[in-house]
């Protein structure tokens, strides 16, 4: 989706893509990040955007609950989450085919940097890395993640879910380029695709990216959605331009992939406590 | 490199690429897994090749030493290591460019599957994820990680190892078809080559995988030995073929990364508790 600056037409906007969607026979759809406004975020410390929140269950997730059980299909939205006076949350949203809001999950690596300024809106969400049962009319019951954005560059994140049981982690995004100079040479397109088929591949499950597309200020979104089977294939994918992206996931493929790399029976955590530092290195001593 | 049954005949052909990639300028020289005999894992549990095992220091790190200490390189090479009677690992070394045995590093994740028996051979390592300073003529002084093969699956060990300080990560590899019916379909170099991308991606870090090469009975070795820089884009690359893979590492690049991606920064290790867990699924009750 590309967004406008007119918040019910984005949501009237999503919805209309949604019913398409179902229409075409889809059993899950994913929307992007913050779907219902720009990327606010864009700008640094704006306190009027906080007012651009609101709580879960809310307006927003009434609306999309009333849309999944008029469709029979589960929905995925993401929300600017008031959870408290001063305390906000950037949070994906499943809704369940019969309308119940099934849970949440809180965005829990905040990024901030030059564009892309989060730090000030969202608190990083006090995460378990929650898990959803997924029921579907076309496939076998399975195991959803709902990571947000940033979270796809932290390898923790999906292997965490996969360790739940996820085997499909779906992340809400809003990426583009960089506005500022000292990276405006770098394109992200593909190290952000080739990250997540590396989680796709290390963990075997399927991944998929749900991106904005469009030009807002000083960013040109670039869409791209996609989705990586196990063995981190891109099965399906869109350019720069909106639209609906459709996949079928064969869980065949995932049985193969996990028992041909069956990492879960060779990993050890035993040998992991590490990861639970921020910064293992030696200090250097400076010359005397 | 393409092994022969002759270990004497491929510890000199090492020597002899070592010394033309030292003569063509490089300051880092790494030689694929098990560089000096065939991929003898490929028979299921022989107690014969147990035999093959020496210890370290032994002779392969002596020879190794003597050769980067006469060309003024460092050198990485891959050895079955005999620890004491009964206890053999599969280690990855570091002989600095003054001859020295600068460290070991034993492959933690061992893998056990058809063509790829190694449950039997090694013990998996008791690894604390080394990391070794690494000094050239042409860089500055920088950290090396020395993970073996299987252990390239695991986004855990690219990790550890980057918050140890590796800022490049070189895996001796011995990866090809798989000879079983049920896995032949899969051509996995591509998931190979992504997934260690991938880890260069997330950790802002230099990755080479130094595959072996050539038809060895049920399995094609594929070759494919490549650099990634720390963006995930690969900047030298092998064919299926033998050679001398080059590459110069531009550590600018490598700040860049970390500067555009301060994912060490967002990192939540109070978070990642789970990750020290085998399993973390809610048994699923079957129905009564």
């Amino acid at each position: 989706m590309a967004m406008s600056g007119d918040r019910a037409a984005n949501v009237e906007r999503a919805v209309a893509l949604a019913r398409e969607a179902a229409a075409g026979g889809a059993d899950l759809v994913v929307l992007p990040e913050l779907f219902s406004g720009r990327y606010f975020p864009q700008s640094a410390e704006e306190p009027a955007f906080m007012a651009w929140a609101e709580p879960i269950p809310g307006p927003l997730t009434e609306r999309l609950g009333g849309l999944a059980a008029e469709l029979g299909v589960s929905i995925v939205g993401s929300i600017y989450e008031q959870a408290r006076t001063g305390l906000r949350y950037n949070t994906a949203v499943l809704l369940g085919a019969d309308g119940s809001l099934v849970g949440r999950s809180r965005k829990a690596h905040i990024p901030d940097g030059p564009g892309y300024a989060e730090k000030f809106y969202f608190a990083p969400g006090d995460s378990d890395y929650p898990v959803f049962p997924l029921i579907s009319r076309s496939a076998r019951p399975t195991t959803l993640g709902l990571p947000t954005c940033w979270d796809q560059w932290f390898p923790e994140v999906a292997r965490l879910l996969a360790l739940k049981g996820a085997e499909l982690i779906a992340y809400p995004t809003a990426i583009g380029s960089e506005p500022d100079p000292a990276f405006a040479a770098i394109d992200t397109h593909d190290a952000w695709r080739t990250v997540m088929r590396g989680h796709a591949i290390a963990n075997a499950c399927f991944v998929m990216a749900v991106n904005r597309c469009g030009r807002e200020d000083g960013i040109d979104f670039y869409g791209g959605s996609f989705v990586s089977d196990p063995l981190g294939e891109v099965i399906a994918e869109l350019g720069r331009e909106e639209g609906i992206l459709r996949a079928e996931l064969d869980f065949e493929r995932l049985r193969l992939a996990r028992d041909l790399g069956p990492f879960f029976r060779d990993r050890r955590p035993e040998t992991y406590g590490g990861l639970l530092s921020a910064d293992l290195a030696t200090p250097v001593r400076p010359p005397p």
